[in-house]
């Protein structure tokens, strides 16, 4: 059998050649692929070291049992992609060019459950209600009558079929002004706030406001598109005005339908004061209105986009009301900052995948998207109510608040329940996930107020956690 | 009828109040919800001027037939949201908050066609082609069988599965080193480029390298980013050597299984200079493989990213295989800036969408991926042999290279066929949409190259577009 040469002295392993290619009754074309692929993985690997001499094509094609016409253009072929160089005279060496690639940790298992028994961590609505069927059924319509044009390159605007039905979705769930002409769709508010962030970044905003208490992940967002989130306090009514003031930003990021965490609505004159202060500035208050769908004891509070939406941009999305994985939100700009913000849509992705827009526009369009949020209405009014009456029950004295809307809570226990650290601890020790109001900034929180998510779980999920908090909040006290 | 009373000599319009309310018959959970939004209108247009008096809730509820109930919430829901005040003492004003909109244009009428006889414009695959079939079945199996939790907030560097998928199918096919752990699935080329440019920028690097003549995107692209594109001039083999040395950049975009547009492969000498220059500046070569599937007459040419994936990085996406509309690509880069395009891509959207990414996966496992390939491929061989023999027939004389792969070729017409400008005036009045190589950079064009986008057009549209240009050709030369 013939061996491969390598001239001097390098000691590199010599491969048996027919190793290269298993026996195989496979036609020819695919033998020549699986030959070249083989020659390639040897090169890269450093099995074939640079400068190995190759045996003939006509030695190797008889080793190997194959026509020499498949070694030939394997040899051309790997030559033409850099891995074989032709030798002067006849023969044919491996080439330099290969480097073999950082091996890479191949760990792609799916991250492990947290195995928390109750899970009240705050963010995600319950992805069990995903309304399949219905989605499915849209996705399948869309595909039948989608134009072969709509699978081109998308506008960077968003599908005018799904502008126009969100454009009539929030001016009539949440009050907005939304001319299609204006709505941006996007990924999400994460893209919505990155676009704006790198917009006034290049028109010399270097700080946004955000609120403290607040979504953490604004202050990496912004450090990432080069500018700084300045942190402002919260009081009763909604975002301090004295300290957003004497803060210098012009931009200021909200909550003002249902503030995160706290969950308090602005209050009528906090916002009047906010729009003064932004026409005063020329500045711009940035509306997430990341939950305002659900509301269970009142209608929802209006935007406050409709009040003025040329010194308002408003962003939501679908990561509340059906799911996150679908990446589809929406952004509506000042007049004055929409092409800057579709232009940075552009250049991030061209716009969004037209499939899944058609799907969401027809969702809407036909009433499936208000039956939905219907369905999950009730569903988390419920839960809602049984995290309350557990509380109650369990932990008497608890002072509950933020519950009028959202899919999340604040509870402050009692003083008797011990050291802050001490419960949380024991919570965790127990297989209860939960973050303290401290989690998400304001500052030293002297109490005991925790977060509590309860949208994704069950009514009996959540009396079961309510009451392992109360065992670890007990135990802390007296140990 | 009860009139609003406006203070002072402000001549505002004065609203009958009942058309605020029309007659219906809908219950009253409805109709107060309409006389919310119909409120808020009247204050946004101007109708209802600030400082507006309105009448009393029980004037207001007598003259459009409503409970007074009705009314008071209507009344105590907008001075929530800041468009009424309450006053001192009794009444209820117009407050000052909101501010109209300014109208928008808004026309969102598709954008007309482009009324052509012939569209050889490149840069779109066949998308009458696209298996909806197989892609609606490959959506509906999907959500059969997805568990919920994937349909969260979603891994940023995109699905698992879909990332073990593509990894088989970009070394099987296209000779890349694709660990699963090293591909980043993003939204496409623009998006991968973008990323690149936004993390380069942050190491300093302010000029990135282009080809040229050569893709007219990247120009814009990188001035978004703050950096700025370099054009580098291509010779028969590649990008050439001696101006790349000299520019002083660091990083060059390239296309070296298919130049576009000149459809070129870079020769295996240029290959491996291109590696050894960017082994020596410590540099990066961006490997855009926009059309890498689609090889007539040879085997593809394995990825330069194969041999060093260390120095090159490699991306390309499913816009020319399936449909651009989908926004699905992929992104492979050296070890040493993985970390920084994950956090981009993070802040950019959070990662590509869930189901997308999931019924991709099942597509490529599958087998449908390639079976689709299969069939573009031959369907685009036939319009390619179309293209050229037409050319033959109607326009004897014209040299046609850049043939052996992808989506376009290009046509250098005989001299006889007249000044430049005045036969693309003539192609252009005849209803034939082609552009001058001279288009995508290059310097001054003096031959009458053109790029001729032949994929998306059936046989007979490329033989009667052929025909057309050859007789504005002809005129051209013979008024």
């Amino acid at each position: 059998m013939t061996q491969p040469t390598a001239p001097g002295s390098r000691e590199s392993p010599t491969p048996a050649w027919e190793l290269l290619l298993p026996a195989s009754s496979a036609p020819a074309r695919a033998r020549g692929r699986a030959l070249q692929s083989a020659l390639r993985d040897a090169v890269r690997s450093g099995r074939l070291a640079p400068d190995t001499r190759l045996p003939s094509s006509r030695d190797l094609a008889r080793d190997l049992g194959v026509s020499r016409g498949l070694v030939t253009e394997a040899y051309e072929q790997l030559t033409a992609e850099g891995y074989l160089r032709a030798g002067r005279g006849a023969g044919t060496w491996v080439g330099e060019a290969a480097r073999a690639a950082a091996p890479g940790a191949s760990d792609l298992a799916p991250r492990p459950s947290t195995g928390a028994r109750a899970d009240f961590v705050a963010g995600t609505p319950d992805l069990s209600l995903f309304p399949r069927a219905a989605w499915s059924a849209a996705q399948r319509a869309v595909l039948l009558d989608l134009p072969h044009h709509a699978l081109g390159y998308p506008d960077p605007r968003g599908l005018p079929r799904l502008r126009t039905a969100l454009a009539e979705l929030l001016v009539r769930r949440r009050g907005v002004v939304a001319d299609p002409e204006r709505i941006i769709v996007c990924s999400g508010v994460t893209q919505a706030v990155t676009l704006l962030g790198i917009v006034l970044r290049a028109r010399g905003q270097h700080a946004i406001g955000v609120e403290n208490p607040g979504s953490p992940q604004f202050e990496d967002l912004f450090a990432t598109v080069g500018s700084r989130a300045v942190r402002l306090p919260m009081d009763e009514e909604g975002l301090a005005m004295g300290p957003l003031r004497e803060s210098g930003v012009r931009t200021v990021i909200t909550t003002p339908s249902h503030h995160f965490p706290s969950g308090i609505a602005y209050s009528a004159p906090r916002r009047t004061q906010l729009l003064s202060w932004a026409r005063r500035v020329g500045g711009l208050i940035v509306e997430d209105d990341y939950d305002g769908d659900f509301r269970y004891d009142r209608a929802p509070v209006g935007s406050l986009q409709g009040l003025d939406p040329e010194h308002v941009a408003y962003t939501g999305s679908v990561s509340k009301s059906l799911a996150p994985g679908l990446r589809l939100g929406w952004l509506i700009v000042p007049d004055a900052l929409t092409d800057d913000v579709v232009a940075r849509k552009r250049y991030m992705d061209l716009g969004n995948p037209a499939l899944d827009q058609a799907v969401l526009a027809r969702f809407v369009e036909r009433g499936d998207y208000d039956r939905h949020l219907r369905r999950c209405q009730r569903t988390y009014k419920e839960r809602r109510d049984a995290l309350v009456a557990a509380l109650h029950e369990h932990l008497p004295g608890t002072e509950v608040s933020g519950i009028a809307a959202g899919l999340h809570a604040i509870a402050t226990l009692p003083d008797r329940c011990g050291p802050h650290q001490e419960l949380l601890d024991r919570c965790a020790a127990s297989g209860v996930s939960v973050r303290p109001l401290g989690h998400y900034g304001g500052g030293a929180d002297g109490g005991m107020s925790l977060v509590i998510g309860y949208a994704h779980l069950p009514p009996a999920r959540i009396a079961e956690g309510v009451r392992l908090l109360a065992q670890a909040a007990l135990r802390a006290r007296f140990p």
